[in-house]
């Protein structure tokens, strides 16, 4: 267990030192344009305070995929070419943005960016300038590929289908307009395979399949058939862990009840309450500065017939059923996939606590 | 003239004619994504709030520049592909971002989207959806021609171009904080070379030429090296009417002394400025709420030694006789290029009022 987490340490490490070249080759993008000095300067805290820094699981899935469908280790510049879009995945992120949309406080315990001295909403155009950066990173050093379209439009893609998720999260669930009318488990559905599975389960592995060659369009299906329900899965896990995971192990504490969130908790209560629960729902849910009500909630959460302990239960582990079948359907000889991809992926978030 | 303005009405009403077909194609993929209603409603009210409406100088260019290159009318075809690249050139331009971050109240006449009832911060995910529809159109559209990535690549690269030059405009100028050390000429030159010139007045050039099948990267860079001092001339123009103009003949009333903006009046002010007069200027350039402070700012204006006005004609008429030269220099034959395409674009902005 120590040798995985030293393991783990290292290869983030390792991963963590592509980024300083990552941010300098921009930077000197920047001043061979002739920009100014305090221009330069702006963009590098911009980079250094927005990119690394954060689990970087996104990024590191793309080295890993890499490595599972070569089946032995990357030379130097398969690996540096694997971190680079790796990074470009944590660059296109959008968390700058979000964060301003949210009106976050803080992220990853420092002040979110554009509540930094003299940011505010030039933090629109500093977030705008990290989603830029990534066409550079990609023409810089994939034009000769013969894939390089193919990465282009992958991050173009999926980088639409975020903001549609965005757009519907927004819409459905403002934080100043609670109205849980419009929430349903269909609409949590969307959400969540727009804003989070795309971006963040099938381009890190559809980017490492490209680098690798693969080239048929079913080995990308069979992959985007399994890799969108395990971005739900993970994403539901996610919303569970909010309300039940123990603070102290989850690192933070959930508000997702606070916050007026579309979450896969609150969708089940809502499908499975009573009329008098649904009441007290109405009443309390999203309701930012009362905590008795955040209680209020969460009782009917684990009330015996909205029990969503158990529903979660019993949909772990027939999420987990259901993607250990679709990646056994896998035809490894004829999609150039490998099934310890998923395996490895779907292994490291099953039954997860934080 | 009155059938040249009728001519002019014309072809705006045609090329507006395509904005309903781009429109119902990204709303015909939105839905067959499976969106919900009211999300397909609101990207529905953010492109045609934000997208038509303007002067469309920037669209228009591609269909005339395309035209003057075959040198024969359009077919239908090759109409809407250049009307096509027209509309993705007008739905990348950073209105509703750029509104956001100015706090600007009012666009076209009507308020910026984000002062819109219920849209807010929520603009900055629709700006993001505005550029996104670029790249889904090029792809619908382009995505067999040989010059795909190009097109790609002209859109990404300018786009960053842009972004670094609303970057140095905002730190060099931010509305709240005068600083007028940190202007000059030179800082002029670098804002609206890269906030306007590339997008405005390369981009649409540099898109007809390609979709014309022009490969000669040197026709490029002949293109680049006429069109970035025109987008230069023509901000410089904009920069002086907006001090200069009478507000019936511009259709606004100027606020660039008010506003803190870093434009060519200043810059040249400053340059010539005697020790008095930067006093004055600093106490009063940027002072957004007196009216008397931008009565002073204007009277050194238009005081002999700094004589905006007469440097202004001096400018504008060597910058006339400069572009003339280059223009003059093109190889037509070599490089595909026409003479027609620059002269056309200069003879509309030469000595304009408004």
């Amino acid at each position: 267990m120590a040798d995985k987490a030293a393991a783990k340490a290292a290869a983030r490490a390792k991963f963590e030192g592509v980024f300083d070249t990552i941010a300098d080759e921009l930077l000197a993008y920047l001043k061979g344009e002739g920009m100014p000095a305090d221009a330069i300067e702006w963009y590098k805290k911009n980079l250094y305070h927005n990119v690394p820094g954060g689990k970087l699981n996104r990024g590191l899935s793309v080295v890993d995929t890499l490595e599972i469908l070569k089946g032995s280790a990357l030379t130097d510049d398969e690996y540096f070419q694997a971190a680079l879009l790796g990074w470009c995945i944590e660059l296109g992120f959008f968390l700058v943005s979000d964060d301003l949309m949210d009106a976050s406080i803080t992220r990853r315990g420092q002040p979110c960016w554009y509540r930094m001295p003299g940011i505010g909403n030039i933090a629109i155009n500093d977030s705008f300038m990290l989603e830029a950066a990534i066409y550079y990173l990609l023409k810089k050093h994939f034009r000769q590929q013969p894939y390089y379209v193919d990465l282009l439009e992958l991050f173009l893609e999926t980088t639409f289908q975020t903001e549609l998720g965005q757009l519907i999260d927004l819409i459905t669930a403002p934080e100043d307009d609670v109205d849980l009318s419009k929430f349903s488990l269909e609409k949590h559905h969307l959400i969540v395979v727009y804003k989070t599975a795309y971006y963040s389960f099938y381009l890190p592995v559809a980017l490492a399949m490209r680098v690798h060659g693969i080239k048929d369009k079913a080995a990308y299906k069979a992959a985007l058939d399994i890799l969108l329900p395990m971005g739900e899965y993970f994403q539901v896990q996610d919303d569970y862990l909010d309300a039940y995971a123990p603070p102290e192990v989850l690192g933070k504490i959930g508000t997702d009840i606070l916050d007026n969130k579309c979450s896969w908790n609150v969708n089940t209560a809502l499908k499975h309450a009573t009329p008098e629960q649904r009441q007290i729902l109405d009443k309390y849910y999203g309701n930012k500065k009362d905590k008795e009500a955040e209680a209020e909630v969460k009782k009917i959460f684990s009330s015996d017939n909205v029990d969503i302990p158990g529903r979660f239960e019993k949909y772990e582990a027939e999420s987990y059923d259901k993607l250990n079948k679709l990646i056994d359907q896998i035809d490894e000889d004829k999609t150039g996939l490998k099934k310890q991809v998923f395996t490895s992926f779907l292994e490291k978030v099953y039954k997860r606590q934080k």
